[in-house]
């Protein structure tokens, strides 16, 4: 099923050189410095129970597709967070994705799986009501075999290094118990301290105080507060962490005076904060963030612009994170002016920005991270972690950000078992893009061949301190 | 002039595959769910006038070029609202088109009439200054013969079904004398409110008593104005109506609390609203259609976006749809929200969304329609209907909301003879789209094959009740 | 190193006809309507100094990305306005960009400074550490030589005429030299009065004074203002001048009476003015200038949409121009309506309107301009005079506004060498496009054969009336 040309441009041309240069990086080690893994895989070791729990149940771009379709989340063994009933039947969760399949047509997520399905598990026939229980059967039986265990997988996928991502709350005990075991597999964390900087997360008051339990500062002062993030900080380093990431709903950025950030942190931290407040809060906690990777070298993730939770009814009963977040439009320029005014012109501090708006890419990121020294840009986010979208990032954000304010790919995912196809579809991309250019003579080939090389493994590297 | 291969890549490879596609598509019945053609021309069935009346004087594609270029609209033929003396020399205008051809180079128009020119007259040769009148002289002669006439074009166009659009004061005699008349061509009718929904539509307190003299409702309170545009929606459906159509300015909804709701529309029916009070008017309206389309069954259309009329001085001259409505930015995500929180996990409930603004494809329209039953895109619209604009349209769509979320082709027009020439144009844009990803390895060749006919003719039907 | 194919397609059936159609445009005299040299080259016809005060010190696309990359502009001898130190050593600078090279891979600036490097100085290597020195040395050989004195790579550059930008006080006194020198090259100036209608300007008080001055008008009146206006407007005229530009931070236009209008400027001269009165202000003199320009012939430019001086830090330490200019979203729709109203009808009356902001080409700029007849779409601008930016430009503009609504190509440079390089790029690109459509069969060859005259040369000249 997987063809050794795909993703590949069809003129003979093209085609010619973008097979050289991705046989330059097919065989690279993976570097995956952003992602949604769970440590708890790596740190117990324990087989995947089978085919619908690995590949439908925790994955919201296969169940999102169905459930815009008329398929009801429960029937696809979603967890109903309201304790509701939802389907055990794994067979039968398979057997709707596998009836459905169809509707994946000219998806990432077909090319995803079918790249699991086959390089992981050996399946060779396309999914389909037909084939279902046959496939179904088949990567069950591999499942209990101890080389599809998540260290195997792991080693097996060529995965130099694996950064997932936890609140300062979590005591990392699934790092720790990795890092105890011998395993040498690298999983790295990442500090994503949302829970704690936005007024508007689930349980931020509960969650001030579990950090001043934690950490044994008092939250309940900014001074404590702001030691408490720093000493969180470093506590993931020890574990390895070389990023943090920040998921706020826009890029707003603030440099508030000390007594005005103290007064507002003590409106926040009473739970009465208004929306403006909020946003006033998590810009200036962005600035603070700033400050402080500048101290401690941690390399700043800033992904705006997604509205969480868009749909009420889904979040009521099944929580976040089930496909119901949508992108919004997103102003880098005069948002992150206050941050940049401080930060900007730092060479020792790296902001990764992200978007979830393409139009900001040439309009804003490009001009913005070709400029200040401070800054690169992430690659193509979420929706647009596709094909097309990652063309489009690279035809919109090189010419004037060049391909060294890019920081190579993220696979940023909660899909183990599709990081392999991720990154294989960001370096056939990357080489189709620069194997045009090379045929329309704006590059050398050799240029080229470094730059696949850079693209796919040495930028998330060096960008990431990895 | 229309070579076979037209709008096909020129790569040998795709366009090899793009050919094997279209040959599935290209002899399909037409299914035309939404457009603006005249229904009196297939109830009264008499000969078009000339080649001016048939292809300027009514496309504001064509004068709208023309005037761009300093021609006025008086000298087009265009009539005038305020009584002012128009062209009426039909041989004239021809020329004025015919000596300013070059200006449609690379537009869709130009295919459009070179395609209805070729397969609907006959002609042979490239229209300019010189072959002006002996193409008028062709195209005049065609129009007096019989098979010339709305119906026998009807039937040689292939048209399975034709939806026009009318508001819901019009009585829909023509319909009614269609049916009448024992021809078997299904034109239906689509109820489109804007006239008795929108406060700063022309005439607005006229069209709600208007309103109550047809239904026998009392407009003048909420209950009476609901149970009217109820009454009026079952009257459509009873002239085959299938859909509802919303030109709003923005996709602003609303879900108020009913003594809020009354008390707008009472402030609204009084001609006293403000702007704001006008845009929540509007917003309100856009879930009651909801609701009720889930009550009669009427798959529901939001085309928002166009700055209607911006050109005051053809405004006051001319009137409306004189090429002078101009797209802006549209918000979805946040608009929808208040109608998506109430209906959107509505399984029985379609509701297909247009944008003028190309930035909301891969933003926000393709992961709403990725996510919510309730929610599908609209194919590329009024200035995207164009290779181009197809093109776009699929690679931001489709990745994120696959080809299922989508409803096939709308050819939106008032110009008849465009229709053949517009679906054409939509199937071979299609099959060339899907060319690229089969000759990518992307998808397999069979899969393309049955999205081709899904797109060109199912998708459509389906998405309709047709 | 320049390919004779380079930036064609790699398609054999498109590059054959990219071909064709380049060579019916590759040896036209350049005509550059819009631009940033020197006239002082043309006027005093001195050598230029050194490789790198020819090619990195004054070009903010070269010292921008390497600034990015955390090389300080001091040590590419970028002046402070502080009066701080700056290095003065050329050939430590050259080898910063020879060394730094592989940062600008896929970018303009590596196209630009190639083409000049080889076809203007014969380099046939490529830059880097180890090319450096050679090349410095070839290119600062060639710099001692008569004939790369500007007036004698003016006319090696085949340029038919060049307009350079000058504000309303500047007594043009290069361009009078240039006129009695005798020298046949022309050169003509440009109308940009920012100085004088931005009341946020630096130094807007004196310069209104140094308006008055000049002209022997009372500026302290609104109607003395706009007499020394329309007087400046009219001596540039007679140094050549076709065309005013307008580089405002948004597309805002107004249309006050005239006893508001005479209330703001009153506001606004004083210095006491708001950013919401200065942005009216600003809105206003678009009007004013449209006025004018319907009277006095002038073309007009409206550049709009850059945040200018976005970096605190450099702006004050190095000034203007440094690369630190970002665009940000522009909306054209309400805010040229009232300029629109007004003028937008008028046939003797050319508007050129320009973006950074890629949205607004389908969406709002060819829908203006494929229907008011004073508008016509600028060129793509600044970010996006490049391959990619030039290739959406068409796809985005042509289907709405044709060909016709264009102006051909602008260098807008401040880089002199550059000039021959990027129009080269804009023919390659525009004969590329032309290309696809002719293999698409969208348009027959000798149309497009016309066309990329047009676009190479007639619409430019006709546009700017030159």
């Amino acid at each position: 099923m997987l063809h050794p040309d795909r993703l590949f441009p069809s003129d003979p041309t093209q085609r010619a050189i973008a097979r050289r240069l991705y046989g330059e990086v097919a065989a690279l080690p993976i570097v995956s410095p952003h992602g949604h893994t769970d440590p708890s895989w790596f740190a117990q070791n324990e087989a995947f129970p089978d085919p619908a729990s690995l590949f439908v149940k925790p994955d919201h771009y296969a169940f999102r597709m169905l459930y815009s379709q008329g398929i009801p989340l429960e029937q696809l063994g979603v967890p109903r967070k309201d304790g509701g009933e939802t389907s055990t039947d794994s067979r039968a969760i398979w057997r709707l994705l596998a009836s459905n399949w169809h509707l994946f047509r000219g998806t990432p997520t077909s090319m995803w799986l079918t790249h699991a399905f086959e390089t992981v598990f050996g399946v060779t026939e396309r999914l389909s009501a037909a084939s279902a229980d046959r496939i179904y059967d088949q990567i069950e039986e591999c499942l209990r075999k101890p080389e599809y265990r998540p260290r195997a997988l792991f080693e097996r996928f060529n995965l130099e290094v694996l950064a997932t991502t936890e609140s300062p709350l979590d005591p990392l005990v699934h790092h720790k118990a990795i890092r105890e075991s011998g395993w040498k597999g690298r999983v790295i964390t990442a500090f994503r301290p949302d829970p704690v900087v936005d007024p508007e997360f689930e349980g931020f008051r509960d969650n001030l105080a579990e950090l001043a339990r934690i950490t044994g500062k008092d939250t309940a002062t900014w001074d404590g507060y702001l030691a408490a993030l720093a000493d969180r900080r470093l506590y993931f380093k020890s574990y390895g962490a070389t990023s943090t990431d920040h998921g706020h709903p826009t890029a707003a950025t603030a440099d508030l005076a000390r007594p005005e950030a103290e007064k507002l942190f003590d409106i926040v931290r009473r739970g009465g904060a208004t929306a403006e407040e909020s946003e006033l809060f998590r810009a200036q906690m962005l600035t603070e963030m700033a400050r402080m990777s500048l101290e401690d070298g941690l390399v700043m993730q800033i992904h705006p612009g997604s509205f969480r939770n868009h749909n009420d009814v889904v979040f009521q009963r099944f929580g976040r994170d089930k496909g119901a977040d949508i992108p919004s439009g997103t102003e880098y320029v005069r948002a992150l002016k206050p941050l940049l005014d401080r930060f900007g012109n730092e060479r020792d501090l790296t902001i990764i920005l992200f978007t979830l708006d393409e139009d900001s890419y040439s309009r804003e990121l490009a001009p913005l991270a070709g400029h200040y020294p401070a800054l690169r840009v992430g690659p193509a986010w979420w929706f647009h972690d596709s094909p097309e979208g990652m063309r489009r990032y690279r035809e919109m954000i090189t010419e004037t950000a060049g391909f060294y304010n890019t920081v190579g790919f993220n696979d940023d995912t909660r899909a183990f078992c599709s990081i392999p196809a991720r990154h294989d579809v960001s370096r056939r991309v990357d080489c189709s893009f620069l194997a045009r250019l090379v045929s329309e003579h704006r590059m050398e080939e050799d240029e080229a061949a470094d730059l696949a090389v850079d693209l796919a493994y040495r930028l998330a590297k060096n960008a990431y301190k990895l």
